[in-house]
């Protein structure tokens, strides 16, 4: 991994690192949070994904969560949206394409050779994180929108895995929303059995850990009612018995200020679960 | 005003207005940021102006100032840096002419039109505020880079004007550097009495008000030893018997990491004298 930008902030250091994926076959960038705890040994680890039209970039200087990571001394791993490149297929779309990977493994022409983001998130990441950083085994996720989608989905699919995991804004009713829908069929075909996989509210049905899902959504957010249906999530984790803690957020919109208003709370979440005292898994 | 953007943040409202500027004469934008306390009745002012290149939108977006605004209850002023627009006079160089307009009046042509910053941040933007906003007549002012030159300028020509005023990383030596160099010769000519009418450096020697001056510098900082020298801040301000606050920090940059890492520390030290009990000034 190349170091391409180091900035101090809050006692720690904010990386950005650029890299050949295996997974995705071409160059990535990954912000990556020091806390400062992180000179002394090793911390956890608090995966971010982002959403729609973003890059490695947004979360790192709008989010402001680097205060919290070095208060609760969690590195912060803020990966790209989607593979990159001018080999890489794409869309006129911000919904489809680049900056729109949706954290699935594309099984569809012309997005396959590429778009493996459930790879790229759930294995090679985890793994480059822990050859290069002073990281512990554990870790946990977060996203927002797309990147929402992304963390709930990716935890649900591999339990052990993640200490907790949290939401701001998530597409959750991916099969039955606009965005879900488009980038599914594109990605994944009509195939039934590909949509169930990596529907969260068919997830919840038959998860064998009942990991918390902490999620704050604005009632400001212009896309509330069109793609991200909270209460579509409320409904399916009161019927599967999974945990929810929906925090529904007056006047809040879809922006990062929203999420820099709540980020501190998330961290808190996350960090608590992470310093927990646990057999290795 | 026209407000033009609307954000729920820290409990409060980030707001962005358009006005035309009669003391400029264009359209100007100013990022405005209202506390959770501003519901229920009058708060303090705090002016953040901004550096070479900046829009109203970096400091609103990047800064993570709105947590601490919220907490102590100050509204934050954030104006963009200059004039704009298409009849307005620009350069090709970032630090000349749109995006850089050193918080001065200018004389010189093509300048002196529109170039008028400094009474813009002292007599328009003030009364503009004090008239669309719920805001008591305490103020303070900080900024960045060309902003901090800027914050501590106005605040030493107006005493009695300011309850505090800090800076990040500002350009104090503005005769001396060639950023300074060059934007006084563009917009005040050659005429060295309209030099010393804004430099810090002499201002500090005739100050009637011994405003204590809160700077934090990155030690990271690349224009430390070409274009900022808080070493001759220091000199100046120890040879004047004018209090500063100078926190050199290891490692930090000239980036909004740096700024967003103590801009609580400056936020708590300008409410700590906004909430200060006087007798009107």
């Amino acid at each position: 991994m190349e170091r391409i930008e180091r900035h101090a902030c809050f006692g720690g250091w904010q990386d950005v690192y650029q890299h050949a994926s295996e997974t995705l076959g071409c160059t990535m960038k990954v912000g990556v949070y020091l806390p400062p705890q992180a000179q002394f040994g090793d911390v956890p680890v608090l995966y971010w994904l982002s959403g729609l039209t973003c890059t490695e970039q947004n979360f790192i200087t709008k989010a402001g969560a680097q205060r919290y990571a070095a208060e609760h001394g969690v590195i912060l791993v803020a990966p790209d949206t989607s593979p990159r490149g001018e080999t890489v297929a794409n869309d006129p779309a911000y919904d489809l394409g680049q900056g729109a990977g949706f954290y699935v493994n594309a099984t569809q022409d012309p997005w396959s050779a590429h778009y493996r983001m459930y790879d790229y998130i759930v294995d090679e990441l985890p793994r480059l994180i822990a050859a290069n950083f002073p990281a512990t085994g554990a870790r946990s996720i977060f996203g927002h929108s797309m990147g929402g989608f992304g963390a709930i989905m990716i935890a649900l699919r591999n339990p052990g895995r993640f200490r907790s995991v949290s939401a701001f804004s998530p597409i959750v009713a991916i099969t039955r929303v606009p965005w879900g829908q488009k980038a599914l069929r594109a990605y994944l075909g009509e195939d039934p059995a590909a949509w169930k996989a990596c529907d969260p509210l068919e997830l919840l049905k038959s998860a064998t850990e009942r990991l918390p899902i902490l999620v704050d959504q604005g009632l400001g957010d212009e896309f509330i009612a069109s793609q991200l249906k909270p209460d579509i999530l409320q409904a399916a984790c009161a019927e599967a018995g999974h945990p929810l803690m929906l925090n529904l957020r007056p006047h809040y919109d879809h922006s990062y200020y929203f999420i820099s208003s709540f980020i501190g709370d998330h961290i808190l979440h996350h960090a608590t679960a992470l310093k927990l005292e646990r057999s290795p898994s």
